[in-house]
């Protein structure tokens, strides 16, 4: 038996599901899972659909009317507790588009809506605001996508793969101007310690489309601590701007919460492997947790690394981010080439993987694995903005 | 027995009808009708009002949640095939109101929410948006009322007329600003390929209060092809700008899909009949289906041809506008003397009647009407944009 | 028995009741009350929840999804016949947040949104709109809260007190700006002829946070009428700007409606009496009916009168607003030193009563009272702007 999948909401056939249970008993799996969609209702979240995925060691939440983001996760350990992953955003979401206003002329209505694990930047820009020469408005701080609800969701049991598989498709569509697509793909074999995301982004136009996208996944504690660290196979990393540049000596390392700190942010190029992976960690103080990222620096060339360690009340929290460009103005990202032009009806794919390292052993492997992809080569690290890579160079 | 009717939604009475349902066994008609209201869930249709009409003959459907506007509508053929009215919008709504940022500082907003087939503008403003001279956004393109929900809304079945008919009650006010009211009655006889709107504009202020009014009626395939023609009593016609000059040739013939195409822009004044009506048809290039529009040039002086024959994918669409203004930057119309003041408590009523021609002799018929309004008369048509018609005069 | 209370919201434990009510029967109360939650549909207020609390002789509307504002009230008098508190606004609400455009450019946009006998403006910031040198809106008009939505909300009876007591608890937040927390709770005793809020407003950030707050509190006819007053115990009053000026002779006298009347706007000193509370008073012409706000100029020391008497079409109301600061411009009141700056985690309360009296005996004892808060000092009324209270000076 393949694929067996409900559809919970479809805007052709005028179908949604207010709430949706599937166990491991409806489909006859092996190993215990629970899926569960159900609508929020008050406050900010009053209208937000969510899925929530258990494969039985571990969990996620799935935000269809937040672009199919994730908003939180959590590992089952052997002893049965949860470690949660994510963050603690002083945003208590997950935010209903409706309070989100992306419009708002200094272009950072975003923030309101900001406290997910993971959320797509995109597609038609992310980055910082960017404004024409009187201050209008032009693109707002990482775009639309984030902020539209999907009209297409399914969740499925894949029996021959034991795996939980949810999709969902999203349009960021203004006439007269981009007509893009994306359809995600979240996969989860029973007992994985993460999930893996395919997705796929179509220009439905009949014109060539410029589009950006950055996946921000954003850690808290227990995962960020005092003498947390990132590692990645660095090829390059470059301070974005002055600030950055204060902190480039421990700009992979995590200090303990300060009141007012200013974020840092690092632009870096990772080394790929053979099959043309990378894989990107933060582990935390004691090697007992990580998280890694997996994904192909060829479809996802600039990684940046967003250190924002401010009081817990403020978001004590990091941000690991692929992308296919980095978070700079639209308008500067275009200038250096980094606005990737999709054809009428082209589609290209993305993949990243969230992998969860929930011992010691696992981490020391994750730590290894990546010293591998370093190899012999020297990481470059910059102690200065580079042309090319921000407008601060 | 006179008009019985259901109210739906009512302000004041705290109404609210989830779903409802009417047909021709509930009030004995002799011939089939349905009447079906129903909430909308999901995707950026989520809490969309929708009332679908079929009157026997001729299917349409309401939209309370955007102003009262009609989403698309299906002539049933002989053979009990549908042709569907209406076109293809890249942006799949019916959207809600509140994915529709019409506050945007660049003025666009009101696109993401654009796929029906009559949507008024105004009712303060309508057309390009406009800026002062800082470049702060003072109207925004089209307007407000098509994103604002009917705080009132009734379905009834007048027996004596045998006509279905739906009314809604829309607010535009601002405190300190324009109180203005839009109180539509949509009638269909049974049988009937087509559907009457019946809107009344009052200025509930103690103020004098401009007003702009425009609908914009859109056709795509099957209606519009390659070949297409619009067909009017025509008193003169004039290009919007250099770009409609290009056209001005062809102004009312239809070419096929053009990925690219921009969009070009004519205004018209028509020829009034004995009774003061007039009739702009859009027929298909081998003239066996035909839309037009009745109306007053009275009431509706102002004629707006917009031809958008990009590509399928992008929205291979034409508008046919009878407005009270043209759509220019409402500063623009002002001074051309085309914001039409309503005195205190006054009311303005408006009639625009869709009629469907489903045969080659329909259609034939509908052009010698049309042949008759336009008599001995000469249409003027300009090359050039002309003073006090457009800005690019 | 104390405190008894049902959670109606709760956004930690997923919990929110479509709708709840609440009798004297239930709780065993000596005389009769009824408490009503129901969520609103169709129409702008789509969405909007509402609580409805009636305990005996006062009705008041509490309205969560806005911020936990009093959308109107009435009292009930000895032939049982009601008398509306609040006013008519030609803004039929309650609207639902997401019809209300903050971030419109003009920064006008709430006032689509604006027809509360009672509400909030704050909590980053009130007043008129604050733009940069560029004309991009910094602060909108009024600020936030009144369109946030609680996501705790309790209601309860309180059995030692005989009292009804609605709580709510609103966020203000946006990630890398301020995080601030309003905690209200209302109470009204069985019989009592109005209300008492009590609100708590906490800086939940670890940086220091500068706050706005202004009690909108709203009455028209029929408290409002030709020849009503508003009587405080004044230490200093200063028109806002030139109109006020004109009206400087009258300013505590209110005329019959006039059509065009532009807003007259009026900031005062009040004295506090012993207990440091004081009193301001809107009674009508005849003096039958009468509104007092009861609190303490230390907590609010900025009191604001608002007149808007123009037409009953366009909203014939005043404003009594006791405020921390007046309603200019935020960087305006900055430099005066009126935003209030909140410590890490500091906790303000603020006491506002709203009393009604019914009576020519209550109206006359409240004058009373408030001359014996005068007692022998002379009101230094203002002829023109002063330095330092509005940026007209």
């Amino acid at each position: 038996m393949a694929l067996e999948s409900t559809v919970l909401t479809d805007r052709e056939s005028h179908t949604w599901l207010e709430s949706f249970q599937l166990a491991a008993n409806d489909v006859g799996a092996r190993s215990p899972f629970s899926v569960h969609k159900l609508n929020l209702r008050g406050g900010l979240r009053d209208g937000v659909d969510m899925i929530e995925v258990d494969n039985g060691r571990f969990f996620f939440a799935v935000l269809p009317t937040r672009g199919m983001g994730i908003w939180y996760a959590a590992l089952r350990q052997e002893d049965k507790s949860l470690v949660r992953i994510g963050w603690n955003s002083p945003v208590k979401g997950p935010v209903h588009p409706q309070f989100v206003s992306l419009s708002e002329p200094s272009g950072l209505g975003w923030l309101n809506g900001f406290d997910e694990l993971l959320v797509r930047c995109g597609l038609v820009s992310n980055g910082a605001p960017d404004f024409d020469e009187k201050g209008q408005l032009l693109y707002p701080l990482h775009g639309h996508i984030a902020n539209r609800p999907a009209h297409k969701v399914e969740v499925g049991y894949d029996d021959a793969a034991e795996e939980l598989v949810i999709t969902g498709v999203v349009d960021e569509t203004r006439f007269h101007f981009a007509k893009l697509r994306l359809a995600t793909t979240i996969r989860t074999k029973l007992g994985e310690s993460g999930f893996r995301i395919h997705d796929e982004i179509t220009n439905l136009s009949s014109l060539p489309t410029g589009i950006e996208l950055l996946y921000h996944v954003n850690f808290g504690p227990p995962l960020l601590d005092a003498g947390a660290r990132v590692v990645a196979p660095i090829q390059a990393v470059v301070p974005r701007n002055a600030r950055a540049v204060e902190g480039i000596g421990q700009w992979n390392h995590f200090a303990a919460e300060e009141p007012g700190y200013s974020e840092q942010v690092y632009f870096a190029e990772l080394i790929g492997g053979k099959e043309g992976k990378t894989q990107a960690m933060l582990r935390n103080a004691h090697g007992t947790l990580g998280a890694s990222l997996h994904f192909s620096p060829k479809e996802l060339p600039c990684f940046t690394l967003w250190k924002d360690t401010a009081a817990a009340a403020d978001g004590y929290v990091t941000g690991l981010e692929p992308g296919l460009n980095f978070p700079n103005p639209r308008s500067y990202e275009e200038s250096q080439g980094r606005v990737l032009t999709l054809k009428p009806g082209e589609t290209r794919s993305f993949d990243v993987r969230l992998e969860i390292h929930g011992s010691p052993a696992e981490v020391e492997a994750a730590e290894a694995a990546i010293a591998t992809l370093q190899g012999g080569s020297k990481p470059r690290v910059f102690e200065k903005p580079q042309k090319g890579w921000s407008p601060a160079e």
